[in-house]
């Protein structure tokens, strides 16, 4: 699956492309992987209802790993691959009725932090 | 599984719920998603020999995401959303001989950050 | 798999362990669970290449959770806990053609917040 960013910070809600692999594969039940093979991008599973939820997670990452910072790291995308390693490259999910088994406020955002780029996920579905 | 919490910030220990469910189950070998379909509570495995372990966590992640910081989404629970994004809603751990294999000091947390609340904890087991 | 480590805090890439762990298991499709069996210890799938990145990121950790901070836990390694807390235990990665799924510049690294000490890795993998 291919995703494309336009911002350096960023999140993108993958969840229909997710499920529409998942009607695809067939897999009624079981665990869903998705993986972001890229070390400046993550993922989260968090509120999709008001946008200011993403802008408000963001702006905190920001604070916490801004990106002037006196890093040692010569490319300049160092707060990049500090916010992928609080994110997580991975999240499995439970697949129930042949989609994924989301609260009522969960989707599964792209979490981009070295963009804007095109990348990619991986998404793997075990029956079960 | 159900939860219930009773504080804003709390962790629980729901590590003899899931080895339950694992007996019940009957599966021996495998691996074992513990998910929350919530957006502003997690899961973290950790120290549960002293609960001081959980107070300093608890602390520290006010500190990286406090209550009150200018957010902007208007609900008053960014923090909680934050503190979300950084537990993760998913662990996928070991099952051996029918049980979690967990290390000598490690339970599984649930993590509530918008607390006092009912929640739930959903889990699925793949043999293999 | 066991892991030695030489300093408080140091990212390990074990990747090759794992590589060969998949090879002797003749899993071709499916899915690996890594998991740490410590709540002072932790996992990230982050860059390989540059020395550096490893570095920035455990000094901005260091920042997040500093190691003397009053905490309450009294065993003096509280930073660590949060820090394991942040990293996660687990990762699941796709396995394709027999070997991990990794990105162009990723490699998964035993993340260590309290050492020297020998330390252990768990690796399951699934067929799917």
């Amino acid at each position: 699956m291919e995703v494309k960013t336009d911002a350096r910070n960023q999140f993108l809600d993958i969840t229909p492309g997710i499920n529409d692999f998942l009607a695809q594969a067939g897999v009624k039940e079981g665990i869903c992987l998705v993986y972001v093979p890229h070390t400046t991008a993550g993922l989260t599973i968090n509120e999709g209802a008001d946008p200011d939820v993403a802008e408000d997670i963001l702006a905190q990452l920001e604070r916490m790993a801004p990106h002037n910072n006196g890093y040692r790291h010569a490319e300049g995308n160092s707060a990049a691959h500090i916010k992928s390693f609080l994110a997580g490259a991975q999240k499995t999910i439970p697949v129930t009725g042949g989609k994924l088994t989301l609260g009522t406020w969960q989707r599964v955002f792209f979490c981009e932090f070295d963009g804007p780029r095109k990348r990619k996920v991986i998404i793997k579905v075990l029956p079960g």
